[in-house]
């Protein structure tokens, strides 16, 4: 499998939602596999949350692979010796693509809190820039989970002509309450953490040091990632070096991770990057701008396949099923499909159990669904 | 109704599970209703993490009534026209019992982290010094949700002739990972606190000026009371003080609400007091110092209740089920009885939702079930 990284600026300004700019804007993205002649094989990957461009392979002289490396490759369901795969850092984020640390313009010092509030549609619109600049005027598809599940759908009402095929994974039309409140608590977590300096925080001692608070508002997201059930199964209530005589004062292992996953974090991730992100998250609603959710899909003209988990508590089942139930109501019952897949895990079934819809997408992509 | 408070103070030792001591230590209690003469309708009410022994009825002066009060009075569902009721505030809480700031013997200062770990074992044996200062050998029932349920149920492996009925509602027979993980956000964030000061803070200073860590700890902790529908239905996506130009900048009512009891929160609850409660919760299993839980419910003697909710995340029906399914596997079908009931309101059903489960609770009392 071919990888290559880029990075390109733009020096023609982003208007955002908001009705603030961003110029100029940069935007980091991978490409997996190769362009066909008639540029028809295109298909872009959107990331979560704390995703990053590199979806899939792996870095010379690292181990860690992309976090879809298991959907993406060659022969696998993302099949790069067919596809030109392409994932794009979103902007806001901390991987590249210009972020609240970038230099703001007028005075090449970070933007920090003068960075504008982005939303979903912005951070596509910045990707439909790269497309531009790379000549590509449409793909064979878009796909994303969670939050790269949000751009997908963005994609299939904003650029109806855009993609032939959206696969939305683990999302939902706009971010229900129970998301909302986990986002919360990491936010107000940020916030609170002396070292955080109301965002003054110099990023390379973050990074050296790590961000309590960060690390805690962290621990609570790995909670919303996971399922009762699928805690049950991994951890179950075993201590850290299993023994009778520490029972009462032992550490669960559930605890080692809830420590190992927080703590980790903010050496990877920046704080800043992170409380705009979950804004766009938080204000994410498909329907805005429309009147109602019938309105705002009755523009799309792809194919729109949604994938849920049943044992997703982050975005349900049944938030997915709004949107294949209000597809079906417009008349749209042709050019869109449902599944529900069984599993306990949690919303971190879209990166863990691969292997139970990978083939499902694969019959999307042939189109034999 | 008649309502007492009192504190009762013991000279004589606490062993604890750990090995350690309490010695004196001192249990606040309040009481409604009247004991008849032959000592025979005692009802026990045990409360959850952060609960008091102020279970019903309103002080003098004040407007908040006790916090199962649509549960517990005269003519309701525990009534008080016919038993005496009795709420003792568990030993490590806040409310007058001895706890972590209670002066050490040695010093004479506050334990603080010198207090001893402690149980749901140690809790009870702490209630059951209290009913026999009081004169009375058996309860005709105890009755307990969440951490109260799992007193409930330690009464009635470990006391099993003391109560004739024991309901346990919305509980489990060992703490689960899934709240575990969410007892560790908060337990995290307290300790990250620079104010907490390793549990060396003043008090009265956070009283005053709250703790920020335990602000945000207790937002999770909010998180895993409620549940997603419930969130659904509170909050849906509206936004403090509705405003479609706010969209992109304004506050969810979510947020408002986990601001609102997240903050307040320490003004009313000491850290150190949530941290050791949250211990004896974590470690709560009621098959320690058994090979399984079948040998250690085969002690049973009392009529054993069970209530669960069908929204309830964090402990869920299955986990009553469980001791229901070891019940009748050891034989006792005759002795335990079990009800889910319908709610999508989450964990804090037992709290809110007294009106789908009171009657219930009165056929038990009456003995119609």
């Amino acid at each position: 499998m071919k990888i290559t990284t880029n990075k390109v600026t733009f020096d023609e300004p982003l208007y955002c939602e908001s009705g603030r700019i961003l110029q100029p804007f940069e935007v980091v993205y991978e490409t997996y596999g190769e362009l066909n002649e008639d540029r028809s094989n295109v298909i872009i990957i959107t990331h979560a949350l704390t995703g990053s461009h590199h979806a899939a392979g792996v870095y010379e002289g690292e181990s860690k692979a992309g976090w879809w490396d298991g959907f993406i490759g060659d022969g696998k369901a993302i099949d790069t010796t067919k596809y030109f795969v392409i994932c794009m850092n979103n902007i806001g984020s901390c991987f590249g693509s210009t972020s609240p640390l970038s230099p703001h313009p007028l005075d090449g010092k970070p933007y920090r809190f003068r960075f504008p509030v982005l939303t979903i549609s912005d951070i596509v619109k910045a990707q439909i820039r790269v497309m531009k600049y790379l000549e590509i005027n449409s793909v064979y598809a878009v796909v994303g989970g969670s939050l790269g599940g949000m751009q997908a759908l963005c994609y299939a009402v904003e650029y109806p002509k855009f993609a032939k095929h959206i696969i939305m994974i683990a999302s939902t039309a706009y971010t229900r309450p129970w998301a909302i409140a986990y986002n919360k608590v990491t936010t107000e977590a940020i916030r609170n953490d002396p070292d955080f300096k109301d965002g003054y925080y110099d990023p390379a001692d973050i990074k050296e040091n790590g961000l309590k608070g960060l690390a805690v508002g962290r621990m609570a997201g790995h909670i919303s990632f996971l399922s009762p059930q699928s805690m049950d199964r991994k951890f179950g209530r075993r201590y850290v070096g299993q023994d009778g005589l520490y029972e009462l004062f032992g550490r669960f292992e559930v605890e080692r991770y809830m420590e190992y996953n927080g703590y980790n974090f903010p050496h990877k991730f920046d704080p800043l990057s992170y409380l705009y992100i979950v804004k766009t998250m938080n204000i994410f609603n498909a329907s805005r701008g429309s009147d109602t959710l019938e309105q705002s899909l009755s523009t799309i003209k792809s194919n729109l396949h949604l994938i849920s988990f049943s044992g997703d508590l982050l975005f349900r089942p049944v938030e997915m099923e709004e949107i294949y139930e209000t597809m079906k109501n417009i008349g749209k019952s042709d050019i869109v499909t449902y599944k529900m897949i069984e599993s306990d895990y949690g919303h971190d079934a879209f990166l863990v159990e691969i292997d139970k819809f990978d083939d499902y997408v694969k019959d999307i992509l042939q189109e034999n669904i």
